[in-house]
């Protein structure tokens, strides 16, 4: 059970970069691993971190197509805010788990996105989250256009087909 | 500043398992991104996050060498308690910062390990974590020495050198 | 603006109980501050954290009507679930604000309760949430039907009006 | 078990301000409660969850005292960083629990204060924080001379004896 050859060798390596999750068609995904600060006294993922892992794979989607969030603050004094958020639990994600959040964009208007992400295991899709965002200026004030740049960025995960996804949500 | 290609390319790949670090010498090293999970309103990383970063690093630093604490729980009837922990802070994360997570293990007891941890930026180290954790039967109730097969794995993590950390602390 | 007495007086007392909130019609209402492990860089209350007041304040609402989830796991063999939760962001929640949760049962099946939650500053509204709760047996893998005194509780909470709260939603 | 009367009644009224704790001798007291939030998968308060609990006590330690961490940066340009702190576990707090952070100061410097934090349950000390603390600007780069109201306010907490504190820590 306990060795000390094998995986570890594999990974004897520099890794400047932290982990950026990939592309497949027009999905973002990010593999991330369930950790004792993610669960709760029920043996499970609490309720409430499946957003926070959404947003991690809302993050590295934008860097991965070059958008950074702290530079677009700066650059076009624009910031992302979640309007709404619907989350759907199908099945608890447990400690130790591998998991995986697929992020696709389902509408793309002039001031604001909507993202959906689903979070699967292995063993199927354990929640579905659809996320609202607005673009705001900094302030957080009033509403924003998207500069283009960000649209075009955006438009690599667009899908129409929210159809995929599992069971009759 | 926004760019389609490059980078985006360069990540299209299956990517099965989550992130799990990698190992340099003695030292386990984990990267991780600063998303907005990890802040506070000072703008920074909240202080009580970056023992949330030093535990990641010691459940991917014990998997690297097979042991995975969800199954020694059952295997071995045994669980890691952290019994004390001691963070020197030097300097803030921000959000979107890079940061790597470089573990070590400084003492093997019977039933106790002593860990030590920095969590470094590319511009130096930002804090330092000492950990003291317990074995403990399933239930928490009483000391458990560790198994021969787990001392094992955490040698492969010794280093008696605690001399080659920054500064005076 | 610093001043020793006053209100350090008017608290100068033994108070053996967490705080536990207050009912005001078929309301529950629990006040809480914002401190700093809730606000993110963006200066305000990270979107994620208004599912964590919203869970306080459904705990303390049980238990001031004497349902305890720790005894009603240990009695009934049962615990109750999110099942799916819709959070809309109104404003913003900042570091030191003073708010309360206010909760009403909206509908009371067999195996599942509907719940509404609005978070309140004295200015407004911040945030509306609907939340699904299923009532499982205590290892999760079943519906399972709720208890007469467990429905009794919730009784108490129940309001037919959804049309007290704010905007269009 | 379940009982609508009693407990509910009494707390049947309005309760604008949030808990805010009360001070008993040199020490600031704050009881709370342990949340679904708060566990983890090992059915325990996660540790660094502790740090949480801690700070909360510090913010109401001062505020009930005048000191509003908001004001203060914007009156004298001034804010508090954890610089180090000292976590010693003794004995887990579970789900449900009532605690209290029981605060007092043992050291005001210059542009310095260390803090003591013992959690309690009404079995006894659960976990013992030692934390030093800098007042710096508000950028955060360099250190800065407390106000004077500000150490007379601290001054409020302040305890020479750390002989007090459980066990031989």
């Amino acid at each position: 059970m306990i060795a000390l050859q094998g995986k570890a060798a594999a990974v004897d390596r520099a890794q400047v970069e932290p982990p950026g999750g990939y592309i497949l068609g027009a999905e973002f995904r990010l593999p991330m691993r369930v950790y004792y600060e993610d669960t709760d006294a029920g043996g499970i993922v609490y309720h409430a971190n499946y957003l926070k892992f959404a947003e991690r794979a809302r993050t590295e989607m934008l860097r991965v197509v070059g958008v950074n969030q702290t530079n677009i603050r700066k650059d076009y004094d624009l910031l992302f805010a979640v309007r709404s958020c619907t989350v759907e639990y199908l099945r608890p994600a447990m400690l130790d788990d591998g998991i995986e959040v697929r992020t696709r964009v389902t509408r793309i208007g002039g001031a604001s996105v909507e993202i959906l992400q689903d979070v699967w295991r292995d063993d199927g899709c354990l929640a579905k989250l659809t996320v609202r965002i607005a673009c705001l200026n900094s302030s957080g004030q009033r509403p924003m256009r998207m500069p283009q740049a960000v649209q075009a960025a955006l438009k690599r995960f667009e899908s129409e087909t929210m159809a995929t996804s599992v069971g009759g949500s």
